[in-house]
């Protein structure tokens, strides 16, 4: 069987580097291309590119994906700042070329999507749900994007479901023990150096709960996502707008 | 809106008083009989029991039934020792009485099925799978059948999938170090005073794990499984094997 | 080897009675009266008791151990309410009676004691330490009175260790997110139904992490502190406050 | 205050590297020479070293050793291979120099040596003991030394206590289910890609557990352990070994 023909724009980065020995590694690819910034989009070409992963910066991803559809390549995307228009832009592009496919992920971790998808399947089968996310002390923002996201969807799930208020007898609190309210959804955060990136979403009802807990120990944890992502955009025309869709939950 | 009119059948076992308090406390249910050993069964209709609630033994189970479905009584039933026989004359019985339900679960707890539905999805995407479970010690067998059937459905999703055999460098082991092996997947069992019924699926890529676990803390957890049966089961004709078929996981 | 004979004061109570059966089913141990309300304390010295396990109301507490410190009956004691004037009063009727001894425990649950102690001795060797603490959503108060107990003896410790203030980048927080501040411990309180009393101790430091986690799953969790209480008593003369001098930590 | 004059021989090796910038990075040590395999001991009188990180090769360390020693220059050495008759050479280089301290650790992570010493202390308060061991899934041995260690610890500790065996009901198990026998104590060893190091120990009892987990993240952990044996050794005269002895648990 033929390998994949991938290449990789943002080469030099600490994922896109990343991505580079990932290719390199899977025995079903080719790594084709490494662009670093300056390096020509017709290398891609000239390197009969089937599939670009792209791994750069907001400023740059409109030009890289233009010329990537225009030539039929398809397109990994890890980059954000998408926007409406930006969104809109790539959709008018894909419409053009019809047979060539893009994915845009805001998450390649196959664990955070799966927690995600998970937590809002489970969420409105018990009365209690709360969010516990871990990161490194040097941290800027608290709760994580992923943990507010993840609340919000298990809101969502519990609103479309019509459950009621979580049950929460507390009427005594020092201030902020209860955490963040996200949509009602309680999220912890906690800090604590030797940790990297961990997510625990609880749920609870009579006499059980159920525990879904996401550990990223290392920032390779996005390649096999990537991979994944290279092998399916090939069959997938169109835009693809996160990794879950690739995922086949049903 | 006028409530679901349910009876017990088995009131006075372990589960069975569970389940009279629980259907006594559902503000949509009306328990409406509760019957224990030699009570008659034309209590049911006596009563106008829509669902019947079957928490019996093998021995009695079929007998139930064959009354229940009978008279257009559907069954929410926890009884175990279901064969091919059994279930086919149940089905016939069914099928003679059309628009009436049985719902047949060998585990009633919402956790517990997710665990394993999750366990299912999630398998084809790591590397490695091994499953823990933990019970106290006055529990005979080892691992638990909820561990061992977790591990089968497990492996048989990644044998589907196509996945490679899982990773294991090990050369030098202590006798059962590495757990029990199910279809290719470890499980270990724990044994601990304290502890009710707990079971963690473990699942690990590059860079990242996935840990789905359940803790039931009390038999009570039997009972959202119980109740969710019941309401689902009236607008369910035919027989259902497996809660999971109600839980609209996709 | 002669039993220890244990009375019981307050045996209708939950705990009193969960108390009574321990003793009970105690090989070394044998129950030789368990008084409820109303009971006369007589009953104690008529049946020869040796240790008296008390477990009443702040109302009755120092007129039982004045009635068994006069009579040389060792006391373990559960019921709160302690103040510096009980606690000198008891101490001059001891003082009157030597070679009888009190042990009050304001928390006879060993792991939960071990926690503590563990989560104190460690708390000076890591960068970071913050305390999750998980209850059933009936409790009143958050965080509870043992996390924040917890907090503020690792506060404490690393007080006195000279430890540097906790890293924590955080400059964007929804409020709440980090929780409460404990002197300078952040702890998180989450209600989950399904849960009893759960805490987690997280400790950090370059590469690696410690967790301390105690579960109580059943209030029986203190008939094995009161136990191991009553067999301690009777050669420790005096008034000891707290499990863990019982439990030979160094 | 005058800072600590540390030289680190086996600097080029991936702990030995790790170690050189630990020291550089600690505000209260100055790095004053780092050795490499051919490089002069000379260096270190020249350099003024007051104490030499040993993280070489059980081929080398003896002669590093000696010189170190015979210098007056304190010793912290992680290399491994220590048997008697090492020991009792060392010891008396170390009693013709009073004044100067090795301290030699078989692990430098102060996570596993608390979670040791802890398993330890806790161990004859609990019915139930079992260790779960988790690794990535290239590591040879299982259970790993760690674990095994652990294990004869804790059953050395109720042994003493006069424990009695733990609790079993196991009648039909899977070979392997019931991890394998450590003195007595059940220990599992999970194989898991993701994973570096980690290691659980779980003791229940009536109605509570109590969990003791140590997770690896980075092999960076071992560098709080060297930093601290580094500020004690200078004040701590003849062999130490084990960095559990300058931990000061009482």
């Amino acid at each position: 069987m033929s390998k994949l023909r991938v290449a990789v724009i943002g080469a030099k980065g600490r994922i896109g580097s990343e991505a580079v020995r990932a290719v390199e590694a899977a025995e079903d690819m080719e790594l084709v291309a490494a662009l670093g910034r300056g390096d020509s989009l017709e290398t891609l070409t000239g390197a009969g590119a089937q599939v670009a992963v792209e791994l750069t910066h907001p400023d740059s991803v409109m030009d890289n994906l233009e010329f990537c559809v225009a030539h039929g390549i398809h397109g990994v995307v890890g980059t954000t700042g998408w926007t409406e228009e930006r969104l809109a832009q790539l959709t008018s592009w894909l419409d053009a070329k019809p047979g060539t496919g893009v994915l845009i992920a805001p998450n390649f971790s196959i664990g955070a999507v799966l927690t995600m998808t998970f937590a809002q399947q489970a969420a409105r089968f018990f009365e209690s749900v709360e969010v516990v996310e871990l990161h490194h002390p040097n941290k800027a923002d608290a709760p994580s994007g992923t943990a507010t996201r993840t609340a919000q969807l298990i809101a969502a799930a519990r609103r479309e479901a019509g459950c009621a208020p979580q049950p929460d007898a507390t009427t005594t609190a020092l201030e902020g023990a209860r955490g963040a309210d996200v949509d009602g959804v309680p999220v912890h955060a906690v800090r604590l150096r030797g940790l990297l990136a961990h997510q625990e979403v609880l749920l609870g009802d009579t006499g059980e709960t159920l525990t879904i807990r996401h550990d990223s120990l290392h920032h390779s944890c996005f390649m096999p996502g990537i991979l994944l992502g290279a092998r399916r955009v090939v069959t997938t025309p169109g835009l693809t707008f996160g990794l879950e869709h690739f995922l086949d939950l049903g």
